[in-house]
């Protein structure tokens, strides 16, 4: 990274036209061997006494004067024409400011090939006219008066059958005779001679598995309030991605970008699905607009289920082979998987990825098929296609250590990738992953594993899985420090904390490198109109994209300071160090001032540092890995699976807060349990209705179904990565989860589910028919 | 100036670890003989459509859910003591959320030597308790109910009569035996050597002049909107200094300063009352502490006239000698001037300076006595004392003028000035004052006048006035400028648009450095969590500071655009240029490329320019010159004097928007009849009571006033002075106005009004006096 600044300093109070040049030089690494005081220490959350007390404002909170409740009527049919719709009722209604349909609404493009109002509907739940209205009641009184005429159209809600040839479409057939369901062309990625590869298998494992369509669910719905000062549009969003959103809103209403804003300071959860502007918020802007006043548009729980994205359902056919010694020849997989009514961006989830990567594989071939259907869209959810690819490979694996008399454990190690097979480049960190499976496996007790004997109905096992991930972070990330007068620091970034804690943890970068007490230092975020540019917080990059670029601009904040205090103390600026606010000098053990007279005396407002993120390495893999191991117990008279205990271990490079990253890997792991046993939007394919598009039913776990979950920190500073040496941790424990407890669940009752989730009706009809084959 | 940054930039889209290095070289300064396309020309307000719809949001606009209303109740006394207070009443009122007096105030000093609810109280209007309440009416309610008991004190509110060895004292008199109403030992500054020269002198003027208590009379009073989220205070502030009150507030609430935030956006005016932290912004603030609540506190009429600020009344006894030639010989002054009950910090007007620099005068004394009374606090109010000196200085140069037989412009050209004689430095711009005296004397058609025949009661008369003053700007000053993927940028400071046009001229110089067009270019200001910080917006130094850091931060951003414009098109960049949204090849008519094209498919969201302001000139004086010239009617049966015309120029370096500074120099002269003729608070000295701190009996100047106002414009841009050449134009068109007004009045009926303001019944008492001498 070629990073140089070299900024300004007033040496002396109040006299004009003495600066002095400060050189920055070279930004040295964190690695392994340095000393940090604040980061990697477990600072609670800067914001939490907000958010406990409920003073933190969500998009939820804000109230401006004169504000209006938006609704917006959805299409009840999967399929559908609308051939007449009339507002006039609803417009006429007491307290009614703007109704928006296919009738009035611009056209405004969206998704690939529909616009914001379509006359042609796909699924259940999609927008067909907006209120904006005085109250909630009023705007939902009013969508009632919304008289619509459909045609009601042929559909297809099963991805599975969606490319029958007599399939309904949702979209023509291509001139070339591409099936109008079929989103794009297979995807083919292929390495070495996979059918040699096969001829050279000893023993071969050939199955397929489906996963389910799980929902996002994040606590706090998608939503948003707009409010126009002018041309000038303010949106206080729920969203990964202020700019993104920006960006989106700015194209769709045909604004220049600096005409809009978007705020989001306080945001509660976000696991893929606001990563991307959704038509609510140009449909709150557009009633905004229409009624010359603030408008919020939240959404309820059906219609975030409905409408807001989902992930996407696969069936995965899987042909493992390998040699009697565990040596792994070939690895094929093709994959369907459904991206909804709509292809939105991000959907179209990297399944193949952790075939290409986890295991060293000399012949691999992967096919992804992206299938329409009348489902809502698919978006990015936590790990996408990662978690999918997960369950079906990692149970593959472990099928086949059984089929070869192999610890599972062992046949992975003997397949260890010391490098990325598909970049065909060196880790930085190859001996990531195996400190994982040591540490983890370690912890749980693997190889000294003993089955407990049945107790009554119930039956113990064991499993484990392993992933690798991105996480690596990238630019552009920028930062801008200021240091005040009385020698406290704002920290301005344009990034966002969507729940994870990066508030916290970059202020703990910030202070760090500062030499500030985390009191001192406040990071700003969540606002375009403040912050330099900030990329979508996916990816787990957060941390390693911003982080140091903070880091940069603290440490030109910081040489800054120490010429100040050179200056103020009369000492070479070189002798100064700064730590936790105060200025020592070299050899002395008492401070010789504190920051706050050397910026009150000698530069009050004057320090002012710039920091940029800089490029990933070209010739190395930066990537993240982990493994879990977990045990089950399977009740063989109801079917029901508890987990008992999950040990996970990750590697996310340097810990910036170990509490923080407990808290991601609890909350995946958690996610992962509800993934593998519960979790699964129930469609009735012959009406096309979604039957749980709710949270009585659709069930994600509770307190009662997680388990202890300990996590076995690796904290290994990968210097090459970045200038912080910190890795992402956001998404990656939710993929080895579900695999593990699945393999768990065979191995306490010899059943293997590859259908997703492993919910209890499904175990006890499987253990009721193995029953029947026993006796 | 050193300023130099190497930046970074992606080359390729989408490439990892491809960076160029852009190299700044120095700005190059904005001269006579720059071309300019944007800046010089008159864009209408950026915001002007917010304002005239009334969608701009001012404190007072500001409601935040569960918002209260604050009302300060104040002191009927002129000096008094709280024996009891008693709140009880005022608490247990329905509605009342928090009651604040000294009886439960934290005792946080306020003043240099008061507490915020002090017991002693020292004016008319003195804060005593404050109430949060529901609605503004329950909070004025509540004010009736508390209950106090005071000890009336002997008070002194007529200031020429405070000193006096049995007047009531404010303070006790010192231990040395300083009189306890003088508030500091005088200032006394001396060049040359005065007896020697007025004995050379062959003429001498010696007068008394007194000038009058004016007030600000903003049209929007001060106010704000004050809440808390946790530790986190947010301000929405009606001030001249974002940044001032964030420190302020914070050192009074002993908050770390990046606790505070506050907001200006949009401001009806500030003439210096708004550059300090008053009490009923730390009061808003405590009020919402204590309520749990946000709290708006906005001053009415009266508060705002009462305890807000006013102009300091001076009495300066004037001696200027001159030789028979009208060479000055020498000047001695001696001015006493009232800070009204507090020294609150720049009420301690620099009247002296006009003395100093207007004219080349070797032998110089001046003397400057702040004094003590029962009154208001003073504050800066636009050229603070130069207003007041002016009035007295250049109505003694027309005295003299007139006793030496001399046209006053000869007069004048005679003593010029080349140099700062304060400074003893040459000045940037020697040529400027000379200038604007041929440029509005020509115009005026000064030279030509004949005075018109006297028409019944009504005579004829003109005069003129000059003056000098500040306007250089200063470091620091800081901008950054984030180029968005579509090509239009948002440009980020910390300054605040006080009214002035500051958001208009301020995107000019980006706009104008950067090659957008207004329309692509939105600037940010007005918020110390968002942009780097910026000074108080006072001292006509916005332009002159934040425009050079702007054009310095858009130079950077301009470097890397070009940059990667290269890459684009494959064109070395030193032969590109950008010009109105597009490249454009060196020698080629056509342009080869938009900026958006290149910001979105070369570098989007990469760039990123950030600048500062460089020091003034050391070796040289940075000032700003300008001259006025008037002709009055005065009715001798009336009194009434009606300015018939203004012809105005004032050098302010290079105009950035003519039309901006037109309005400045427009609604200065506009005050300046105000402080000329009606403007003036009057004190009831037996009872200590200000009889009209209203507008209904404070008259401002109407429409019906306002004579046309000529503005001849110098546009002399001074490149030694910064490098986009502009200095300050928002004080000094006030500080001739009213001694020409008076000078002008003397040669229509030979009176000579020395007490501020030239009132009708003071005229007509006069009239009436000459009419019996001459009978």
């Amino acid at each position: 990274m070629t990073s140089m600044h070299i900024d300004i300093l007033r040496s002396g109070e109040g006299k004009e036209g003495e600066y002095e040049v400060v050189e920055r030089e070279h930004l040295p690494r964190w690695g392994q061997d340095t000393v940090l005081t604040v980061v990697g220490k477990p600072h609670p959350r800067v914001e939490g006494e907000e958010k406990v007390t409920g003073r933190a404002r969500y998009s939820y909170d804000m109230h401006l004067p004169g504000m209006l409740y938006a609704k917006v009527l959805r299409c009840p049919h999967p399929h559908a024409r609308i051939k007449r719709i009339d507002t006039t009722q609803a417009e006429a209604l007491f307290g009614v400011r703007a109704v928006l349909s296919s009738a009035n609404a611009p056209e405004i493009e969206w998704f690939k090939d529909s616009l914001l109002f379509d006359t042609t509907l796909r699924y259940v739940g999609e927008e067909v006219a907006a209120v904006a209205a005085d109250s909630e009641d009023i705007a939902r009184d009013a969508l009632r008066l919304v008289d619509v005429e459909y045609e009601v159209l042929p559909f297809v809600t099963d991805f599975t059958r969606a490319l029958e040839p007599d399939a309904p479409r949702l979209r023509p057939d291509s001139k070339e005779g591409r099936h109008g369901n079929l989103q794009d062309d297979p995807q083919v990625s292929e390495r070495g001679d996979v059918e040699a590869g096969f001829r050279e298998a000893e023993v071969i494992v050939d199955e397929v598995f489906t996963t389910q369509t799980a929902l996002h669910n994040c606590m706090e719905p998608h939503g948003c309030v707009a409010s126009w000062e002018g041309d000038q549009l303010t949106m206080w969003e729920s969203t990964q991605s202020i700019f993104d959103v920006r960006q989106e809103v700015a194209e769709k209403l045909k604004l220049p970008e600096h005409r809009v804003r978007v705020i989001k300071q306080y945001m509660g959860g976000g696991f893929g699905s606001k990563q991307i502007a959704w038509k609510h918020t140009v449909i709150a802007a557009l009633l905004s607009k229409g009624s010359s006043r603030p408008v919020q548009l939240m959404l309820d729980r059906e219609a975030e289920n409905l409408a807001a994205g989902n992930r996407n359902p696969t069936r995965q056919h899987v042909r493992l082979g390998a040699r009697r010694d565990g040596t792994i020849t070939a690895l094929s997989v093709k994959i369907e998987q459904s991206v909804g009514a709509h292809m939105v961006g991000g959907e179209g989830s990297n399944t193949p990825g952790l075939y290409q990567r986890l295991y060293k594989i000399p012949n691999l071939r992967t096919e992804q098929l992206p299938i329409y259907a009348n489902t809502g869209p698919a978006v990015a959810f936590r790990a996408p296609g990662y978690v999918e690819a997960a369950f079906a490979l990692e149970q593959s694996m472990d099928m086949l250590a059984r089929e070869l008399g192999m610890d599972p454990l062992d046949l992975r190690l003997k397949n260890y990738a010391e490098s990325d097979q598909k970049r065909d480049k060196p880790y930085t960190t190859p001996q990531s992953l195996r400190l994982c499976y040591e540490k983890a496996s370690e912890a749980f007790g693997w190889r000294d594993y003993r089955k407990p004997p049945a107790s009554g109905s119930k039956r113990r096992g064991i499993g484990m899985a392993a992933h690798e991930w991105g996480g690596s972070g990238y630019p552009p990330g920028y930062a801008w420090v200021k240091l005040n007068a009385d020698g406290t620091a704002d920290v301005v970034t344009g990034t966002q904390d969507i729940g994870t804690g990066t508030r916290t943890a970059l202020s703990q970068v910030a202070a760090e490198e500062l030499g500030l007490p985390m009191e001192q230092v406040r990071l700003h975020l969540g606002d375009t109109g403040q912050g330099p540019y900030a990329p979508v917080s996916s990816g787990s990059a957060t941390q390693a994209t911003i982080g140091p670029a903070i880091r940069d601009a603290a440490d030109a904040a910081k040489r800054q300071l120490l010429q100040a205090a050179g200056t103020y103390l009369e000492v070479d600026p070189l002798r100064l160090r700064v730590q936790d606010g105060a200025i020592f000098i070299e050899g002395e053990a008492d401070h010789a001032a504190t920051v706050a007279e050397v910026t009150q005396r000698i530069a009050p407002h004057m320090i002012q540092g710039h920091g940029v993120r800089g490029p990933n390495p070209t010739d190395k893999s930066v990537r993240t890995f982990g493994a879990q191991f977990v045990e089950v117990e399977v009740d063989t008279e109801t079917g029901e699976v508890t987990v008992q205990r999950v040990v996970a271990s990750h590697d996310c490079g340097k810990i910036v807060n170990p509490t923080m990253v407990d808290s991601q890997v609890i909350g995946a792991v958690t996610q992962g349990i509800g993934f593998a046993l519960f979790e699964e939007r129930v469609v009735d394919h012959s009406r096309g209705v979604v039957l749980n598009a709710n949270l009585e039913e659709y069930k994600v776990p509770t307190v009662l179904d997680v388990p202890p979950i300990e996590h076995v920190r690796v904290d290994l500073a990968d210097p090459e990565a970045n200038v912080s040496g910190s890795k992402g941790i956001g998404e990656p424990p939710l993929v080895p989860t579900a695999p593990a407890i699945a393999s768990a669940v065979y191995d306490a009752v010899g059943i293997r589910i590859k259908d997703g989730p492993i919910s209890r009706h499904k175990l006890i009809e499987l253990l009721a028919a193995q029953q029947e084959v026993g006796r």
